[in-house]
């Protein structure tokens, strides 16, 4: 079985991380900011030297082929190479990397393939610089409007049309992923949780991305002096709001133990420490791959006292999205190329969205995952092992040869 | 009996509730601004109308003095004319004008009295500006370092030296507030609180000021991803931080219902609606006037796991102060006074800090509450009605009188 080269991946990876370096072991590489735009360059760079042909589409998102003895939809995999403020080396960087490894190998290696191969660049993945993340794909995939996403400001005033203009890399909408000219998508990337670390295992074959629901959940008391209000006087948002988090707590933890859920955004009011605060905010983030679990998530939310400890309680739903399921036969194909590598593996739903969620509405579309040290991701200590990225490309370019023998 | 005039002290309110006039019924006048200066010049205004000597020292602080008949230390009055933002009509300033109204009955009335009694207006009592509170007070009872005091900056990097010289007010040291020089003070001031409204007392004759200890409180555990982190591999700094506040009510709640305590401040991170929380931070304040019941406090702090939800804890003291008790004869004069005029009142002590506590150091000092409606302060709806400032001031009055037949 032909294999990538580990030495040309690490080579890759290398490189790569010079773009946006912090000086802490860590990038920070915004869509469309000068690191991002020197990746994209040595990327393209790259692609040159090994004869690709190279298309961009009106979202700035870059395709490159080798072309297929036949003429057939092109086999496609890739990831992003932006990244979030001092994010890691790996999130995102390794799925464009290992993709164009997998076809650079096919290309030294003279193996020929029925359809063509393409790596995709995807822009503007993470969101960091212009909300939301996945917004190419998504415009891609229908899911976004583009003039909205196009009028997008970043923190400067700057819009995303304008900074994609200046990039060089406006195309031609009819460059655009569609399923006349695409049959698969594969992308790889990091687990970005300690799951696959923990227990041990090469790869994650990923069936799809958990459905998840987003509350914002507040409570509203009265501030006073923290020196003169007797204690049963009060109404301590604060307090009210250690209340809930330890029901949403209780109440959740019954639920299915596969359930993820976080509060991770907390502020609120006056914060002075001889004030006591009159209102607090909370999000809640819950994720789960069955519909009816994620339902009674919203049970439990909906069954919040509307006043606790002397304080309202108000929620919203911010937003939501249904569990997508890959296709049995594109996760079959990813299996099957890790048994006959010999990789240990595990069947896995992500917990993160990525491009392949939205490009799944389009063609069979699946994922693959490598570990990530300590669960650890979008921080400078993020880290995959060269081995796993080696071990990753070659399931990637396994896939890809599994794919291009089965008929169409 | 004689009384102040409840015309003249309403005039008086409404004419400084238009200096800082946030057009919302409350007022931001920070130390040395120019509201601040337009109460200043106000007040000395009037006082030179009634033929007042003025004098002010080398920390801004304003004296006006009616002589006495007696060559006799003189019997001191007053408050502050700062606010914080978004202050109050109350806060402060009615303790100058209640102290104002009534040296100008005494005036007005031609009451002789052996002592020569003075307003003393303090300087940046709310700290607002320049921190700390306090400020002016403090240097005078040699609580904190002059020359460091001086040095403190604005947000705009100002020095209060700077704010000070420019003010105009800038006197002499040897005007300074001194035990040679006077024989008592009296401050009142708003409560702050909603005790005297619910329990429906005209005043508070005020014991001293209850002792605090502030805490500082933090977890710290493992920023990781939302959707992909199991929950029983979390380290949520903030669910931890959720049983740690609960703790703290739990055991604080079994010590004397007179405790007050409050987690005014939080904060934390990286506060990401996707990602776990890995620190935050509270501000724990406790005050009663017993030591005994702080030490027990501090008990309870330092009985706080070092390690909870899979989160360390730890805790810092950041501040504390013990217990002013005011004399016992000062403590009598008001309350003799409150009760010849036939008012309802409460003895208690005061939860927050005011400057009579740094002066009390030097001579017998005493403090006189008036009611807060909602026991809301600090905020434009602060508000304590006509009949309350004006029954204040016939308080003062009178303790002024009863004090200047004591002999020394």
């Amino acid at each position: 079985m032909i294999n990538c080269s580990k030495k040309r991946l690490e080579d890759k990876i290398k490189t790569f991380s010079n773009f946006g370096d912090t000086g802490n072991g860590g990038i920070t590489r915004l869509c469309f900011t000068e690191p991002n735009l020197q990746a994209r360059a040595e990327f393209c760079r790259r692609c040159e030297t090994l004869n690709m042909k190279i298309k961009t589409d009106d979202m700035g998102n870059i395709y490159v082929t080798k072309e297929g003895k036949e003429n057939l939809p092109a086999i496609a995999a890739g990831s992003h190479l932006d990244s979030v403020v001092k994010g890691g080396n790996y999130d995102g960087v390794l799925g464009v990397l290992t993709a164009l490894e997998a076809v650079e190998t096919i290309i030294t290696e003279k193996i020929e393939t029925r359809h063509p191969i393409t790596v995709v660049v995807w822009t503007n993945e993470e969101g960091s610089r212009f909300r939301p993340a996945m917004m190419s794909s998504g415009v891609i995939a229908d899911k976004f409007d583009q003039d909205a996403m196009l009028n997008v400001k970043d923190e400067e005033g700057v819009t995303f049309e304008e900074a994609l203009k200046a990039s060089g890399y406006r195309g031609d909408a009819v460059n655009r992923f569609s399923p006349e000219h695409y049959s698969a998508f594969l992308e790889l990337h990091v687990e970005q949780g300690p799951v696959l670390e923990a227990e041990d295992k090469d790869i994650g074959v990923v069936e799809g991305v958990l459905g998840m629901v987003n509350y914002e959940i507040k409570t509203r008391g009265q501030a006073n002096h923290a020196g003169t209000t007797p204690m049963f006087m009060r109404k301590d948002a604060l307090y009210a709001m250690v209340a809930i988090i330890q029901y949403l707590h209780d109440e959740l933890g019954k639920l299915d133990p596969a359930l993820v859920y976080t509060t991770g955004e907390f502020s609120g009011g006056p914060n002075v420490h001889t004030v006591i605060p009159d209102n607090v905010r909370i999000t809640l983030d819950a994720r789960h791959r069955d519909p009816e679990v994620i339902e009674q998530v919203v049970k439990v939310i909906k069954s919040l006292p509307a006043e606790i400890r002397g304080c309202s309680v108000s929620y919203r739903e911010q937003w939501a999205r249904n569990t997508i399921d890959f296709k049995t036969e594109m996760i079959s194909a990813v299996e099957e190329s890790v048994k006959a590598l010999g990789y240990t593996y595990k069947l896995m739903y992500s917990g993160a969205g990525h491009d392949a969620q939205y490009i799944a509405d389009m063609v069979p579309a699946s994922m693959v995952f490598v570990p990530s040290d300590t669960g650890f991701s979008h921080c400078e200590e993020e880290h995959t092992s060269l081995e796993h990225c080696w071990k990753g490309a070659n399931v990637i370019l396994q896939t890809m040869l599994t794919l291009d023998k089965k008929e169409a």
